[in-house]
């Protein structure tokens, strides 16, 4: 047994699902960095999850994952002192989520509001497996297994976390213990930022800011979207309010840069093309490092000894609580 | 890699909720023990499986999965042929459960007949958990992380076995591979014997004769049990037909004994103490040595020497398989 951390536990993970863009650095991997500083973190690659609603399409995991950690750690993730690892190497996820399963009433997973909402979103797959309606109950076991204090999640994420804190107790009930933390919600006000194109972000819709995308291509998305359509010409004063660009000048501009831009707007003192240079000074300033990182780590050795050595850490830890868990249920 | 192995290989388990009576060693042990000579055997102690009807209640599976090695041991099963392992203590179980979770449609496991019979059966326990529903998935992966060619199960179990061939389809069929044998059923005939009053067998009626029970115990149990109701003075002819004691010798007893007491029965020539005396003959002949041997390993730290190689030679193929199956899955 190692000493109680000092400071308070953390986990988050993301399904390596692809390369990341801009919105999962604002609204994920930025607060990842800044709890570095405050919590004992960590950070997993959660690919028994990416096989939940992939299951027939497995072929991009693998390529995602380790995309994704070098992405996260070009973002400023630091293996020295965050635990970065990868869910399916570390067996007490699944040991976990069998045991926590035996205990687990049905409908509990059923009325996880998101269980139907995503079989309805995702309907041209067959979602009506076992692993699918099990997958919040994998998400406490991840949580737990780490005996995490506190878990940064979005509004829609709060019923998981609300499952995992009423099965922590059940377990502590049914096996007279105390093993987990009950662990609470950092809700982080996370900008909500839509694609260059006004609607949600994504690789697919190609209105996403891929945080690989090089420096050309970030200038020819930007140029190319889309601003107050009512202001036709650039003697025009437009209305930064219904500009999607404006939004994002409020997310990663300076304060003073942002006023400009909205009274150079609505003066027609400045154009779409001066704001959008604008803009793209802020964009540069946190995708040039992060692509020049991310590109030196994606095909490097050193990628992987950290994730030998992140893996072997949560390992470690996981390790101890299933001990602390077959004393509890005696098994 | 290890090479292929030269003989077929077996899977067989027992969940440990108590200790074991002659009707296990009949049933199951007894076969167990002959299989050794033509298979490759792989003896679980399924104490995962426990859980799934015991979750509130596990403070006998520690106790029973010990007393059960022992037990299986002291009947002939040779660790030093078969390897002979703890569910719990193979982390790939659950790992091989979690990712057959993602493939496997709920209405598998809903239609399993099992699944509603035991809930109704076992209707004082609350048995609407997650864990329940997947307990034939679990099974599926017990067996096929060894790759097992066969399965020695009873009729009741066959819908089992077929979830089992079905999900190997599928995964064959999902990621276009070839990793597990489609496991067979070895049907064994196994007589199908009730307890010394009738019922069926069970240590909480007090009706079976515990491989631990003391050879007093075992006279005492047997001198006790009913025969033939009609026979009431020693001078009544009986019929051997309707007799329980009958059926264990038919089960236990040479076929001239068996001959010899049916004679003497309906012909008044022996008495019924008479002939559960010679009944206790055969018993005896079965229970001496195992009742020895059972008292001698299960305080013996030799049983954990035995358990911990039995562990690790069970977790080497499982490895191998848990390669297998991530390769496939491109996990």
């Amino acid at each position: 047994m190692t000493a109680a951390p000092t400071r308070q536990r953390v986990l988050s993970g993301m399904r390596p699902t692809g390369p990341l863009h801009l919105g999962h650095y604002l609204g994920a991997l930025k607060n990842w960095v800044t709890m570095q500083d405050t919590h004992d973190c960590f950070f997993m690659s959660a690919d028994l999850h990416a096989l939940s609603t992939s299951y027939d399409d497995t072929g991009g995991v693998r390529a995602a994952r380790r995309v994704n950690l070098a992405e996260w750690i070009a973002c400023g993730v630091d293996p020295a002192r965050a635990v970065v690892f990868e869910q399916s190497r570390v067996a007490e996820h699944s040991e976990l989520h069998v045991i926590l399963s035996m205990i687990t009433p049905l409908s509990w997973l059923e009325r996880v509001p998101t269980y139907k909402e995503q079989q309805e979103n995702l309907s041209h797959k067959d979602l009506s497996t076992y692993g699918f309606l099990g997958y919040p109950l994998l998400q406490s076991a991840d949580i737990i297994l780490y005996r995490a204090h506190a878990v940064p999640v979005g509004q829609d994420q709060l019923p998981h976390l609300e499952l995992t804190r009423e099965l922590v107790r059940r377990f502590h009930h049914l096996y007279s213990c105390q093993v987990f933390p009950e662990p609470e919600a950092i809700l982080s006000p996370v900008p909500k930022l839509s694609g260059l194109d006004g609607r949600k972000m994504s690789k697919s819709y190609n209105n996403a800011l891929m945080l690989g995308d090089s420096k050309e291509d970030v200038k020819k998305k930007v140029l190319a979207a889309p601003t107050d359509p009512q202001r036709i010409k650039r003697t025009d004063p437009g209305n930064p309010e219904v500009c999607n660009i404006y939004a994002w000048h409020k997310a990663l501009s300076a304060l003073p840069v942002v006023e400009e831009v909205a009274a150079g707007c609505r003066s027609a003192g400045i154009g779409c093309v001066d704001c959008k240079k604008k803009l793209l000074v802020a964009m540069d300033a946190i995708l040039d490092p992060v692509r020049e990182k991310r590109a030196e780590l994606v095909n490097n050795t050193a990628l992987d000894d950290i994730l030998v050595e992140g893996n072997r850490r949560a390992r470690t830890v996981a390790h101890e609580t299933m001990e602390m868990v077959r004393d509890a249920v005696k098994l």
